[in-house]
């Protein structure tokens, strides 16, 4: 197996297919998720589909057609999406009236939204759904982080006031920060997008944006927009003022989105050289029991007692809602646990007869490279389901630690302009002050890249350095220089110490 | 409100807009599910996915697009979707090389069976999806029951033998029935679909019918196939002989689905001319709880009293698990009560001061119509949870009987040709002797076209009998008259005393 390090790209490929999680489709940019990719689908899915009802969200199912009259009724935006929109134009051998295939559900949700909404009772709306969404990339297609067909869901939410509709967005990111840092044990920073990387239908964009320490690239999480009243003038989803009998106002609006990229991210975050690292709570496999030592000669009674003991584990582990497996097959054991590393599965129970008479088990933990065999936990089996779920609990600590220390330890604040190619070519997220303008952002992007292609190794990359977010934590927000990073631009930051995040990006 | 009986179609658009299930949509042949709607869909999908689950189903997603190499492997299932198929041809402004929607994966899932499949160890493979399926329908297109974009769930399993294939192709179908009878109480034949009515790709096409009594009109509800070896073969879904180390053997395959017809058919079913009527397993609201007997001039302790007991109802019932709302609107109460009717919710918990003084609170069922106040049944605060579960389970027990009596009793069994389109005219299910030949089927079909045109009423419908199934329950099967019903075949039916179930169909 390719190394990670030496080629991040290769290795990417070789561990989602060697692990079954992904198989490449013979329609360019569209791939299966296998199994157990979809099981980790589905657990995201389930945490956040429950979060979502709390919050009073209900889900819907918009057609995935798009007319063309919906599309024109909103210009700015479709420019954004329309060389990467999918145009159904023929039944069997029937020329149609032409269709989209949804890049996403604006339009087709807000010319519905119109009519639901009348009066203030009716707000605040709350509509999300689980779909596929379609962007006809023609640039390069990775398996999960860019495809032209993604699972996702879209919430769209609709408010009487700007207020409440602005809490709602910053609620849904710390939904969105939870499922990378709770669930996937990636850490993320919440922040706000430029305007040059804001959603075209927004007033503003909020993001969570994660980092591959293996290629120094940042990468887009998930995003939470509030849309102002642009949509609701748009689609005149308006409601009448309750203070004011003769006059309407227009609504608030949210939209918000996570797609399958999660796991993505996961992988390239948490992956090793033997493979998959699945972190336990949405792992699709969280404990595979493997029964050791036995020979041809051993006895009926020992193999006996070693099939009935890991057969009682699987059952009390599966009853306390552990995803366990147990591997009876009859592979070479050494086989079985390189099998099942690949797979990431992040706890290996094994089970021997000398533990077996001990009342003790041995667990091995994905994360953990073991050079001894003494260095693996040992579990007791009067304790057996709490050591099995303190061990899952401590895998998924190990995995963010390390995530945080090693994401922590590429972020550098830089203050002048000299600083900033050299450490993006190490592959540093840079904390730069920043005037905020559009002018500004597409300087800095040429720039590094023209310094980075002249400055770098050979093979490196030869990419610029883009605005990720303005952080929203303090820890980010140093004070010091004021004017922008650009040499050519005077301004100074929005706000006092106020830093934003570049780097490059996928 | 147009009565069911007067115009059923008519009835039924007012019905699934007023009850908020379905909007329509500028896109012929697609229509929106509203959160009502897509509510119920998760219900059903929640119960089923949890129950091939334990039968080790594993959901994965294939993409949509289904390039023309795969549909060009399996012309003759092809020449059933053809004219169905929707084309994608053009991404932004350029051409593209054409693939089609997803009208099924067939050939998605058993390109990729092919690689995943080497050993018998690999095998049972049980691979489920939900997502949407595409059949550009050109005739008359209907919400639920017949559109263009469908939610459903496809199942495709292989197996190393066909007996297991064939044992699951009826636990399958079984669940089915489950889904009509034990969610939507609504009563299904269980049967086997005749050659003419098989599923293309298949060995035979079990099926669940349902029959809806206002048009006197049966509904396939789902369908489980046995596929036997015929794609095994095609897509080379084979593995080594366990036996014979030489050769190789081609598995065994099912395929099985459902969609949201399912919900146009309980509409269809349940609804009455007050509007929906949701049996209560899948209900998206179970139980709606409105104050009643409030006054201007009530006492502000009053009015306190009943607010607090309401709510303590809701969070009660809540915690219990019971889809429940609290209408404490400020409109009038009789419209409440039927803007509930409207929507269908199965229970309505009528609270009042009196009430609550004497320890008591008064439930209205959906479907029953209530003359008297009176007749409502009494709930006790005591015992208010057991009450209401008891009442919900009370209402589906009716609605399944009902609807079970009013379908007995369209059921006739006919022997001779002269009784069958008087019969098909009064909108009846017939049980017949019928040789289970394609040719027998069309021309009892046309001949009972014909007849149908020349001896109906005004304005009744001009269809013929289309075969619905070989009920596979034995009080179906009468011993009689053996010879095929058409009266210029001479053949027999298969096997003694079997009956072939005809009608008009969706």
């Amino acid at each position: 197996m390719t190394s990670k390090a030496s080629d991040t790209p290769t290795w990417y490929d070789e561990v989602i297919k060697k692990a079954e999680l992904i198989e490449d489709y013979p329609v360019k940019g569209c791939f299966t998720l296998r199994p157990c990719a979809y099981r980790m689908w589905e657990l995201i899915q389930s945490w956040f589909d429950g979060e979502i009802k709390q919050l009073g969200v209900e889900n819907a199912y918009f057609p995935m057609f798009i007319p063309k009259v919906y599309l024109e009724m909103e210009a700015e935006h479709l420019d954004d999406f329309a060389p990467e929109l999918a145009w159904v134009t023929r039944c069997g051998d029937r020329a149609i009236d032409e269709v989209a295939l949804r890049p996403s559900s604006e339009t087709a949700m807000y010319a519905s939204f119109s009519k639901w909404v009348q009066s203030h009772r009716d707000l605040p709306l709350k509509i999300n759904q689980w779909c596929s969404m379609i962007r006809w990339e023609v640039k390069q297609t990775t398996p999960f982080l860019r495809m032209r067909e993604n699972l996702w869901q879209e919430g769209h939410t609709a408010y009487a006031d700007k207020e409440s509709a602005e809490k709602e967005v910053l609620v849904i990111l710390d939904k969105y920060a939870h499922i990378y840092e709770n669930l996937l044990a990636v850490p993320v920073i919440r922040g706000t997008k430029t305007r040059a990387e804001t959603f075209a239908g927004a007033e503003y964009s909020t993001t969570v944006e994660a980092f591959i320490p293996a290629t120094g690239r940042a990468i887009q999480g998930a995003t939470s927009h509030h849309l102002g009243q642009k949509f609701s003038k748009m689609f005149d989803i308006s409601f009448q003022d309750p203070a004011d009998s003769t006059s309407r106002q227009h609504a608030w609006q949210n939209s918000w989105g996570i797609t399958t990229r999660t796991l993505g991210v996961m992988i390239m975050v948490h992956g090793d050289d033997r493979g998959l690292v699945m972190p336990p709570r949405v792992a699709s496999v969280q404990v595979v029991i493997v029964p050791v030592g036995l020979k041809a000669t051993s006895s009926q009674e020992d193999k006996d007692t070693l099939r009935e003991t890991a057969e009682r584990y699987l059952e009390v582990l599966k009853n306390e809602g552990v995803r366990v497996r147990l591997d009876d097959g009859d592979q070479r054991v050494g086989w079985k646990f390189s099998q099942w590393e690949m797979k990431g599965v992040p706890l290996r129970i094994e089970l021997g007869l000398k533990d077996i008479q001990q009342g003790t088990f041995v667990m091995a933990k994905r994360n953990v490279v073991y050079t001894r065999n003494e260095d693996k936990d040992i579990g007791h089996d009067c304790t057996m389901v709490q050591d099995v779920l303190w061990a899952l609990d401590d895998i998924h600590a190990d995995l963010y630690a390390i995530a945080l220390c090693d994401r922590d330890a590429h972020i550098v604040s830089i203050d002048i302009w000299a600083d900033l190619t050299v450490n993006l070519n190490q592959g540093k997220l840079l904390l730069v002050p920043f005037c905020g303008s559009t002018e500004c952002e597409k300087t800095i992007k040429e720039k590094s890249k023209e310094e980075a292609a002249e400055g770098e190794v050979e093979g490196g990359l030869k990419m610029g350095a883009k605005s990720l977010c303005v952080p929203h934590e303090a820890r980010y927000q140093v004070a010091c220089s004021l004017k922008c990073i650009n040499p050519e631009c005077d301004r100074q930051t929005e706000e006092m110490g106020q830093r934003t995040l570049f780097g490059r990006s996928y």
